[in-house]
């Protein structure tokens, strides 16, 4: 396996700038459990950077097979490819999963305005591959591939489909010219429980941020739906309120 | 109001020593949010510190008058005292709520197993008290008055009844002993579901920590009850499975 010893080889160095490259097709992932992830769902691997500890375990032989080139670094190369403070001394580049840009009709989506947590934005992507819904959508929100939001989605980035949706209210208006019901997230005791999201297909549940909600122009296409809360008047943590609404929707 | 300059003030060290201290009946609280909750729940305030800068704004004034000994104290006081980057200026050492050492029979509780991460516990706190839950169980976890988990709860942790259960087989036990039924969350696509919680009191449902779910002890006590996943084999997150079980128990 080459060597790279110098934290200003020019491999690294792109390695480095895909940290904050979200227009970039590709992707740093660091860590075994996020590199697996990769590996094990047929997501191309461009390269992989192991430290010398790292390359003689055996836990990182799936991933360097999976992977097109691969490169032993030092301790110093390590530090500087490291998000976390206590690097596991793995990482690789990975390519990312082709974005969709559009909705299947008869699908159940989850849509995200404005999140930009990307712990919350992670989990919600989680939650919503294990409640097998059809897709996410973003609009306004973090990064998906950013390191802490890939963390927290424990690689369901590579596995579920995001759409990042630019101009969300053509997309939402397209999306409803194709029969797709839109419901939209509120604190409002009026509104209809959430159990009316049981059962449906063919929907995109929207969720906004946990600051300000859905903005007026969301609100104004879609029906609003909400938990019914039995405590005081704290409102629900964003991801808590998504898990609900998911949760209905996969009945 | 009296000025405090020096970081080796007792009253300072005092407050700091608080930190660490899970066994004190007294909790240094940070932050206008948290302490506003605490002013605003009738929680006794023993001591308030307030910067040079908070003391002028209107938004500390309902807090001043809430406690019983008001200081000023100059910034690096403040950042001694602070568990945040950037402080707001304002710190309360408040008296924990009572806490409560027996379950009401008829009641509705989520008990947690060993769930160590304060965000986590902070957040099933909050969610617990928005779905209006009687309380929280809390066997072998963070400490609820630790500065994250409180941060987390959003002031849930001054209204909510915690329990500590320093036996928790013994404890539940005596629950199941009088009319009781204990439920476990686990992933097993042949336990019941949980849309079974729904319409009952009278519960306790108990969620282990991520990493190793619910000991065998607790499993042998109740009744497996399962989320139904479409979505690969990814597990929820603590967090998130219980958010589902509390909503189906507000049911």
């Amino acid at each position: 396996m080459e060597k790279i010893t110098s934290r200003n080889n020019p491999k690294i160095k792109y390695a480095c700038s895909l940290k904050n490259d979200r227009s970039s097709a590709f992707v740093l992932a660091e860590g075994l459990r996020l590199c697996e992830d990769a590996a094990r769902n047929q997501v191309a691997i461009e390269s992989c950077f192991v430290s010398e500890k790292m390359a003689q375990s055996a836990a990182c032989a799936s991933i360097l097979q999976a992977s097109a080139q691969c490169y032993e670094i030092t301790d110093a190369v390590c530090d500087k490819l490291a998000d976390t403070k206590n690097p596991q001394g793995i990482f690789c580049i990975c390519k990312k999963p082709q974005a969709l840009s559009e909705v299947e009709p008869a699908g159940k989506y989850l849509l995200l305005e404005n999140v930009r947590d990307p712990g919350n934005f992670g989990t919600m992507l989680r939650t919503a591959e294990a409640f097998g819904l059809s897709g996410m959508i973003a609009c306004g929100c973090c990064d998906p591939f950013g390191a802490k939001a890939m963390r927290a989605s424990m690689g369901a980035v590579f596995r579920f489909p995001v759409i990042e949706a630019e101009n969300e209210l053509v997309f939402l208006q397209e999306a409803k010219r194709k029969g797709m019901s839109l419901y939209c997230s509120v604190i409002d005791s009026d509104a209809a429980d959430v159990a009316t999201l049981a059962g449906k297909s063919g929907m995109i549940t929207a969720v906004g941020n946990e600051a300000n909600g859905l903005s007026e122009e969301i609100l104004a296409l879609g029906t609003p739906v909400t938990i019914p809360m039995a405590g005081r008047a704290e409102s629900f943590n964003a991801s808590q309120a998504a898990t609900v609404l998911m949760y209905e929707m996969s009945k």
